[in-house]
């Protein structure tokens, strides 16, 4: 029998040891949460510790991340390759123990947490990728996928909005291999939660369809693994197991206070916590027994072998099915997708369509989700504004047992209806990318991507593949007003780190902006999208489109002999306007070339020569935008045609006006530039 | 007896035709929620259509403002300054009737709603500041605030993770004059929500500790009457009424389907409409005896002729409460706050403390909130972190009856744990502000301003008075890592139109962005502060601080003969190292001045000649500030030293070197610019 309580009073010392070496970090979570990692842990989590990546592991999410430390000790004492001294450098420079817990960077991390309610968000999507890839994979007597995704949450995760959208999405779609485990301890940052946190947490999640289990006492391992093997069995609901805690358990002076959250205990309390758990060891030393029951590398290794052993008689049976799973687990696109991209291309190129953005990225998407299965969309709430489904997506539905609809074909519902749930959206489909084997994408306005900015966020920070279709991106969303209408958001969505924004000015530039997006596999992607309909931008050559920028149009494609005197660089719906004004100018005598931007992401990625060819250094530049002008002096421009104020509810074409977003307006401000250089 | 069909069907012809005339907008919810408008706006609402500005109205909120021509249509017949020719404007340029409604634009729009849940959390906060100005301002026998706020949302707003903050919170203070009615159509954009909406709403609401009355008939009006009387005399409950209705009512073919939802009926349908309805009457075109049955003007001037009367036998009574009432209510700073502003900032620009910014903020609030009752503070379960809470700000609490607990002294509670929920917070203050009598501020982490940004959006297009504090401003942070390191957000704050951003290098700047902060009536502000110690930033003069940038340091004020051949420019914590870096390049015979620059938004609204003064055009520009370079260009700058990755998990000081932020760096990268000029 292992020694639950030394198994748990080893997370306990190894928390409050390493916290106090950092001097810094937060010790009470993960001394509260340690029997619920015990029980989690050494009697129900499938896992091998040797090979982290095994497909069809148990994933464990740390949804209130500033626990990091529980998550590292468990991974460390179990058999991750995390060793006493990884522990010993937490929140040190570079080291594999950062404060709150990072995909990539530790082995056992299934995703980056930290900011509350995002960790519990991406758990769904967790699930719902489990449950997907069951319904597309298994066979009959072949079960391939079949695991569960458990989480830890606490006060925090619960307070946050997201939680409700997160909880909300699991009900609906009965992810009843979903299991949380909620923390309740009572307290959060600002001391006892009950003058700001009144929910009936159970009652609440029974609201949502969940199978509410508890409260069960948080320190009786046997009590929290009677309640995850009941969650086990629950075929259609996701289950919230509440466990009755205490914060910092264990110190005398700090137990069950806000004082034991998010700063050491000091010397002298460790030494009472020790006395009182009768903890004798030195820090960071671990008694060999306690070792030996953490211990999960032989029955890891054993699990995963049978699992292989089930996956290898699969491939023989379905030879194609398991090469396909692999490719998708894998997240690398099938051989003839390359062709795919260059045929949709070629064919907007040829056909020069007169479209809305947002209907050319449908044209793009109807090919690329014929292309790959693992396409996943979805909306939130607005599939019709963002055309985001296709004659391959059709929509995702449960039947009343929790199983996944399938078409007359035996083909998944594969457009997901989100609801009017944009933050939600984003950190679901930040799950389902860190899960493995769909790249999801999902579509809302611009302007709310406001409300799902963190976690768009967090899929740069991730460095995970998934696409935001932005549409109404500008002013010419027209009527619904300035509420909705964006000003800001290109710009501001174009400073996040490892985010590629792309915003396109036809069905050529669109279908190679979703090429770009599905080809990077190490970043997110942001589209966006027009309400209005553009038309197609003349161009020679689609080659350079993938680079960000390029000449879309010289003064000799007009018929112009002079040398540009200017570049007008334009972005999406204003690159027409662009090309508008370079003729009013040949008509005034001034010759300019127009370069479009769809990526100044991409753009800024290229070499100097490549940029000094698109934008000679010695003519001038003006840039046009629907949108805050600020972003665009980064390219020395001499001028910005641009809106620094909010917009106004009218038609889009009297705003554009209003705006002096006109051929004219922008062909004045070219030549007031060139005077002014004059 | 009203005929109450009537008046129904008179904002369902209106509505249907405006969105037919704009040839855009939502028919099916104004059509689908004409009852209950009926009996709120008939039955129950205390409001004056000639003043609609009275203070003690009853507030009404569309948080579903999709609906604008619900609200739009009883303005109109109700008797508020909004004629039919407005109407027939809808959706143009520059009318009072707008896509969604817009505070200040109509009269009787009382805030700014679309972005759907931000509606029902503004009513939260409208709910909130009437209860403490209640408590506050009430005396026996003199009750001079007492009035309730309704709201009607529907599906949309329910699926908004805000939601969640709003309701919980609205329990958590037990607002029993909120009342919120639900426009149950089981419909939202993408179709029937049964798929991706099954949340048991009465129970949600019921656990939140709500007052949960019906489903009831949502076409009968005597219904809902019935329920928002009941509603009425819950003594410490907010109420919300579930209301079953059908989106579009009286549209033959599209009543109960999405088609309702956000497009004209078209002429047919429309026609079909008035046949079922018997309405008989040409478009805009409304009874004389309809209008009677609506007309509110009469009873509402009683009703504040009543009021006015209590008002001053409370003058008479409580002349200095009277005066001080008034002042709050009309948002004018006491005569003596400009004083207090100077002697704060004189009292910090003497003792030269060397704190983080954010201390510096709390050593400003403990004057500010000392000389302003109307300061209502609070933090997103951040309190000891942002240092928000002052001598002054006594925490906000409420006893079990529902009433708010007074200090000995009689005094409210001044600072508010919001709990874990940004966007609720920020959303929540926006309400307050726009309510009257109370100037909300409240903190959080600077990188969670991610959460909240919509509704920072939304305060600066509504032009309020908000503040935020967001502490812990760059990788200054430290341990806690990248997912709370903010690098994007002070550059993608200072994007956001009407939104003033400071980030104060010391406590005399820190004064003065608070008093700018408080002294700008129009706008939101955002203050980004430290969580780590500067030193006081030597300055001759404070004078200028408030102009967003000014001439920190010469080389004549450290010694040298020499002009200087370069600008740094520096936010923040960055200008410490600024001044170092001044010194070093002066050791190796380099002049430079430092500029201090607070506020980009501040100083972008100076004059040309003050600008010029501060930036020569002739000297090379240096910026510094631990985020995104990107911004820095505006300012013709030669070389930014920004950070343009995520951060990393390390203590603070290490982070600092490692990503370049060091005098030396700084020193090295003006002499590259420089070498690069010559």
């Amino acid at each position: 029998m292992a020694n639950t309580t030394a198994m748990a009073n080893a997370i306990r010392a190894l928390a409050m040891d390493a916290v106090q070496q950092a001097n810094s970090g937060h010790p009470g979570a993960p001394m509260g949460m340690a029997e619920m990692a015990v029980a989690l842990w050494s009697r129900h989590l499938r896992h091998n510790p040797v090979n982290p990546q095994w497909a069809d592991r148990d994933r464990f999410i740390l949804s209130n991340g500033h626990a990091s430390m529980l998550n590292y000790a468990v991974l460390h004492l179990s058999g991750y390759d995390l060793s006493m001294d990884d522990l010993k450098k937490f929140r040190t420079l570079h080291s594999k123990t950062a404060g709150h817990p990072e995909v990539d960077l530790t082995p056992g991390v299934e995703t980056t947490t930290g900011p509350l309610g995002q960790g519990i968000t991406n758990a769904v999507g967790f699930a719902l990728a489990e449950k997907l890839l069951a319904a597309e994979f298994n066979r009959p007597k072949h079960k391939i996928v079949d695991h569960h995704t458990y989480v830890f949450l606490g006060d925090g995760c619960l307070m946050e909005g997201i939680s409700h959208e997160a909880a909300a999405l699991a009900g609906a779609w009965k992810l009843n291999k979903l299991i949380a485990l909620y923390d309740d301890n009572g307290i959060s940052i600002d001391g006892q939660i009950t003058p700001w946190f009144v929910d009936n947490t159970a009652e609440r999640f029974k609201a949502y369809q969940w199978n509410v289990i508890g409260p069960v006492d948080g320190h009786d391992v046997d009590a929290i693994d009677a309640a995850i093997a009941a969650a086990k069995k629950s075929s259609d609901k996701p289950t919230l197991v509440i466990c009755k805690t205490h914060i910092g358990k264990g110190s005398p002076n700090r137990q069950d206070t806000s004082k034991a959250h998010g700063e050491p205990l000091g010397a002298d309390e460790i030494a009472l916590v020790r006395e009182g758990l009768q903890w004798s060891h030195a820090p960071f030393e671990i008694p060999q027994d306690v070792y030996k029951d953490w211990d999960a590398k032989t029955v890891g290794a054993k699990t995963e072998r049978s699992w292989q052993t089930r996956f290898n008689a699969y491939a023989k049976a379905h030879p194609e099915l398991a090469a396909e799973f692999t490719r998708r687990m894998a997240g690398e696109l099938p051989a003839n997708f390359h062709q795919v991209v260059v045929d949709s291309i070629i064919d907007a190129h040829t056909k020069q369509e007169k479209v809305a953005t947002r209907k050319a990225s449908q044209i793009a998407l109807e090919a690329f989700t014929k292309a790959l299965p693992e396409l996943l969309g979805g909306s939130a709430d607005l599939t019709g504004s963002n055309l985001t489904n296709t004659s391959s997506t059709p929509a995702l539905r449960f039947d009343a047992a929790g199983n996944v609809v399938k078409t007359e074909a035996g083909q998944i519902g594969r457009h997901i209806n989100y609801g009017v749930r944009e933050f939600g959206m984003a950190a679901v489909m930040n799950g389902v990318a860190l899960h493995g084997g769909y790249i999801p994408y999902g579509g809302t306005f611009l302007t709310f991507s406001d409300y799902s900015r963190n976690a768009i966020r967090m899929a740069a920070l991730m460095k995970r593949r998934v696409v935001h279709v932005f549409t109404h991106d500008s002013i010419g969303l027209g009527e619904d007003g300035p509420t909705h209408q964006s000003i800001e958001h290109a710009a501001s969505l174009r400073l996040i780190p490892n985010l590629d924004v792309w915003r396109p000015a036809d069905t050529a530039e669109t279908a190679v902006a979703w090429a770009e997006a599905l080809l990077q596999k190490d970043r997110p992607t942001a589209l966006l999208l027009s309400r209005q309909a553009v038309p197609y931008a003349a161009k020679k050559d689609v080659a350079d489109i993938k680079r960000g920028a390029y000449v879309l149009s010289e003064p000799a494609d007009i018929g112009l002999k002079q040398a540009a005197q200017a570049v007008i660089l334009a972005t999406g719906t204003e690159v027409a306007l662009a090309m508008q004004a370079q003729q009013l100018l040949a008509e005034r005598g001034v010759a300019v070339r127009v370069v479009s931007v769809p990526s100044t992401n991409a753009f800024d990625r290229q070499d100097t020569k490549y940029k000094t060819k698109v934008l000679p250094e010695n003519l001038p530049r003006i840039a046009v935008e629907a949108g805050v002008t600020d972003f665009w002096w980064k390219y020395g421009c001499a001028a910005v045609v641009g809106i620094d104020r909010f917009g106004e509810s009218a038609p889009a074409g009297d705003l554009f006006k209003f705006f002096g977003f006109t051929p004219e307006n922008i062909a004045n401000t070219v030549q007031l530039a060139l005077q002014k250089r004059a």
